[in-house]
C-alpha cells in the first residue's frame, strides 16, 4: 500500500464523519485500526462485549468504539459510543484505509473466445479461460485462473478470487464475491436405478446467484435437474457448503463453513445456519430459523425461532457409560412407565 | 443449442419409443421436458409419487410419465405409464435432447510433455498440464485447467470437468465423469510417532478407479500408503466427499455430499451412504447397507439394513433441557434399575 | 523410476542402518517394501500389531518388522525387532526407496511478476502464476497450477502440490507440504448485520503457518479480520478441513480430514482431532487434548484428555424408537425423581 491509501483522522473527525458521540482528547491523531491486544498508540479498537474490558484496560490503543451504555474505566482512551460498534467499526476501516483497486486489464495469458462480451473496467487475470457468449458486466474483476464455461453472465462489481469454476450458463447478479476454489454450477448428484446400476440423470437447469451474494472458498453449489437452483439476494456462504441441485435460499441467510444441503431443499430468508449442519432434501425451512452447529434437519420448520440436534461433549469414559444407555433407552422409559403404573 | 440438437415427437412416438403405454391424444407434439411447475404446453414431465399430485393437475404440461397404477385426475394431459416414472423421464431426455459433442481438439494452450499418448477423438481444454509418460484413450474430454501428472492413465469415454487434478499414476477407468476441483491422488494422512513430532509416511500406493464411476465437485480420493485406494465400477461419489488411503469402496455404492472415509475402510457393493455420514478406519462395511445422514460407523457392520446414529432435531430450549439429562444418563438407569428392586 | 532410485540391502543391512536386532537369515536381499498381503520374496514388509498376525503367516514377504516382544510363529521369515515397527519401517523406506527430485527449473508458462525474489533451486511449474513482491526461499518446489498473490512468502524446502492458491501476504515457513486443491489466506466469514442486510468486515490480517507443517488435499485456511490466523510448527491438517480467521493451532497437533474450526478458537499443542469434528469459536482447548470423531465442542477444555459427543450407531428401528424417547428425557427423568420421593 502507498501512503496515499491510508487516510489520517483525528478521534474527533472519526467521530464526526460516522455520526457518533465521542469523550475524551477529540485532537489525537489516529492512522490505523487494530485488535486491542495488537493496537499500537495511533489504532482505533473497538469492543463489542465486556468480556473484552480486560483486553481494553491493556490496550495500547488511542481509541475505542464502545457501546452507547459503556461506563467502565477505561484509563486515558478516548471513546466513541456506537448502539453496534462492531458495526461503526467496520465503516471507521473504510474511512482509514479505503481500498484502491488496481488498474483493470485483462492479462495477455488470458483466453478469451471472440464471443465474449466485457463492460466498462473488467480485469481479468492470467490464465482465465472464458467461453462462447460468456457476457461480463462493467467493474467485474476476475483474478487468476478462473474458468468461466460457455453462456455465463456476470452482474456488474462482481469479483471471482482466484481459481473459481462457472460451469456452462450460471448467472451471477450484481456485487457477487467469490473465493476461491468454488465451484458453480457441476451436475447435482442425480441418480435413478436402472437394473442395479445406477443411471445419471441429465441436469437441464443452472445456477441463479441474487446481489450481493458471497460464497466462502471451496464451496460448491450445484445446478438443477430441470429448474435453476437458487440463491437469493444477500446470502453469504462460508467455506466447503455444499449446496445441491435445485436447493433454493432466501434473501439474507447465513450459513456458516461445512453445511450440506440436500436437494431441493427450501431455506427461509434471514436465516442463519451454524457450522456442519446438515439439511435433508425436499423440505422447507421458514423464514428467521437458526439452526445451532451441527444439527441436523430432517423434515420442514414452519415456525421461526431456534432449533437443535446433537448431544454435549463429555469426558470420554462419561461418555460411553452413556452412550451405552442409550442404546436401551426405550426399554428404560418403558421400566419407567410399568413403575409409575405399580405406585 | 441450435435446433438440430433437438429432436420432435408426438405422445405415441415418445411412448412408442419408451416401450410403454399411453392413454389420451397421442398426436399431440413434445418438444422438450420440464418440471411439473414451470412446464409449458409441448413440455413432457413426470410423476414420481403422489405427494406432487397438485403440482400435476395445475402443470402447463402437454403431458406426463405416471407410474403404471396411476388413477387420478390429470385433466386433458396425456398419460405414459411406467413402472419406474423417473427412469422412463431419462430416456426421454436423451431422445428429445440428444447431446452432442463439440468436435474433438487439444487446445494450442495445453502443456503436454512429448512422451503423452493420446487415443482417437480425444479433448483437450486451454491451460491443461499434462505430464510424462500419461496415456489417454479414445474419446476422453477433458476440459480446460486440468492438471494430470506424470503416469496417469486414463480410460475410454472419460470426462474430466475443468481444474481437476490427478496427482501421478493415478489410473481412471472408462466412462468416467469427474467433476470440478476433484482431487484425486493426494497422499494420505500418513504419521508416526518420532519423539513427539509427527514424521509422514510416504505414500508409494496409488488410486485406482473403475468404469462408470462418478466422482462430484472439490471431492478428494488420497493415493495409498503401500497398497492402492480403490473405487469400484459404477460407485456414484457426491461433492466435498474425503475418501482417505487405502479405503476400498464395492461397485455402484451410492455416496451423497460431505461424507468422510477414514483409511483403510472397507464398503460393500449397492451401499447408500447418505450426506455427512462418518466412516471410521480399518473397519468393513457388508454389501447393500443403508447409513442415514450424518450417522457415525464406529465398527464393522456384517449384516445389510439400514444404520443410524444421532438425536432428533428439538427446538432449542427443549433440546437444552434434554442434553442436560443426557449428561447423567447412565445415573439415571442406575436409579430406575434400584427402584425396581424395591418393588 | 530409473534403477539408480532404488536401493537394495540385505536384512542384516537394513538391521544395521536402523541400529536393530535381527533374527533369522540375514543373507536374504532386500529391494522393496509391501503391505503384508502383497508382498513378493524380495519385499519388507512391518507388523505393528497381533491383529494381522494372519496375514503376516500367509505373506509372500522376506523379512518383517515386529514389536519387540514379538514371539509368534513367522514360519522362515527374517523378523527385525522395533519398539515402534511403523516407524522403523518408515526409516527403512527412505533407505530403500530414496526419492529423487528432478532437476529445478521454471516452466516457461509460469507467470511471474518481475518483483518476485527466487531462492536457489527453486521448481515452478507450468501455469503458475506469482504475484508482486512474492518471496520463494531455497528449494521450494511448485507444481503446476499454483497462484500465488502478492507479499507471499514461502520458506526453504517447502513445496506446494498442483492447483493450490495462496491469497496475497500469507507466510509459510520451511519444510511445509501443501496437497493440491488447498486455498490459504482467503476472507474469513465476518459479518455485522446493518439494518436487515449482512455487511462484510474487511479481512486485514494474513495467515501465518510454521515449518514442517501438511496441509490435505482442498482444505481452506482464511486470512485475520485485525491479527493473522497462526498455524504452529509441526501441525499437521488433513483434506476439506475449515481454519476459519483468527484460529491459532499449536505446535504438533494433527487434525484428521473434515474438521471445522470456528473463528478465533485457539488449540493448544499436541492435540489429536479427529474426522468431523466440529470445534466452535472464541473458545481455547488445551494441550494433549484428544477429541474422537464427529464431536462437537461447544466450550473450553480446560484440562488434557480426551472428549467426546454423539450417539452410537443402531439398527434403524432401535434408533427411531430411542430417539423418540430423546425428545422427552426431561420428562422421564422428572418422573423418576418423583417415583424415588414416592418410595
Amino acid at each position: 500500500m502507498s501512503n496515499s491509501d491510508q487516510a489520517s483522522f483525528s478521534v474527533k473527525g472519526i467521530a464526526q464523519q460516522l455520526g457518533l458521540e465521542f469523550r475524551g482528547d477529540g485532537n489525537r491523531p489516529i492512522h490505523s485500526v487494530a485488535s486491542l491486544a495488537s493496537a499500537t498508540e495511533t489504532d482505533l479498537c473497538f469492543l463489542q462485549s465486556l468480556n473484552y474490558l480486560d483486553q481494553l484496560q491493556h490496550s495500547h490503543c488511542v481509541a475505542v468504539i464502545v457501546p452507547v451504555d459503556f461506563d467502565a474505566d477505561s484509563g486515558d482512551k478516548s471513546l466513541i459510543f456506537a448502539k453496534n460498534p462492531h458495526l461503526a467499526f467496520v465503516r471507521a476501516i473504510h474511512l482509514l484505509l479505503p481500498h484502491h483497486e488496481s488498474e483493470p486489464s485483462v492479462h495477455a495469458s488470458a483466453q478469451l473466445d471472440p464471443s465474449v462480451k466485457l463492460g466498462q473496467n473488467v480485469s481479468i487475470g492470467a490464465n482465465c479461460v472464458i467461453g462462447e457468449g460468456v457476457s461480463i458486466a462493467d467493474n467485474v474483476r476476475i483474478a487468476a485462473g478462473c474458468i468461466i464455461e460457455q453462456g455465463c453472465r456476470i452482474g456488474p462489481d462482481t469479483r471471482l478470487h482466484a481459481g473459481v469454476t462457472l460451469c456452462h450458463d450460471v448467472v451471477l447478479g450484481a456485487d457477487v464475491i467469490i473465493q476461491p476454489g468454488v465451484v458453480i454450477g457441476a451436475d447435482g448428484f442425480g441418480l435413478v436405478h436402472e437394473q442395479g446400476e445406477w443411471l445419471k440423470i441429465p441436469h437441464l437447469g443452472s445456477v441463479r446467484i441474487g446481489d450481493k451474494v458471497e460464497i466462502g472458498a471451496n464451496t460448491t453449489i450445484d445446478r438443477g435437474a430441470l429448474d435453476d437452483t437458487v440463491i437469493g439476494h444477500g446470502v453469504k456462504l462460508d467455506n466447503l457448503i455444499q449446496v445441491a441441485h435445485n436447493v433454493q435460499i432466501g434473501d439474507n441467510t447465513a450459513i456458516a463453513a461445512c453445511v450440506g444441503i440436500a436437494g431441493s431443499a427450501i431455506i427461509g430468508r434471514n436465516c442463519k445456519i451454524s457450522g456442519a449442519a446438515g439439511i435433508l432434501g425436499h423440505l422447507t425451512i421458514a423464514d428467521d430459523v437458526t439452526i445451532t452447529a451441527k444439527s441436523l434437519v430432517t423434515k420442514s420448520i414452519e415456525k421461526s425461532g431456534t432449533y437443535s440436534s446433537g448431544t454435549p461433549l463429555m469426558e470420554n469414559r462419561q461418555w460411553h457409560r452413556n452412550n451405552a444407555r442409550y442404546k436401551s433407552l426405550d426399554k428404560l422409559a418403558k421400566i419407567v412407565t410399568s413403575l409409575e403404573k405399580k405406585l
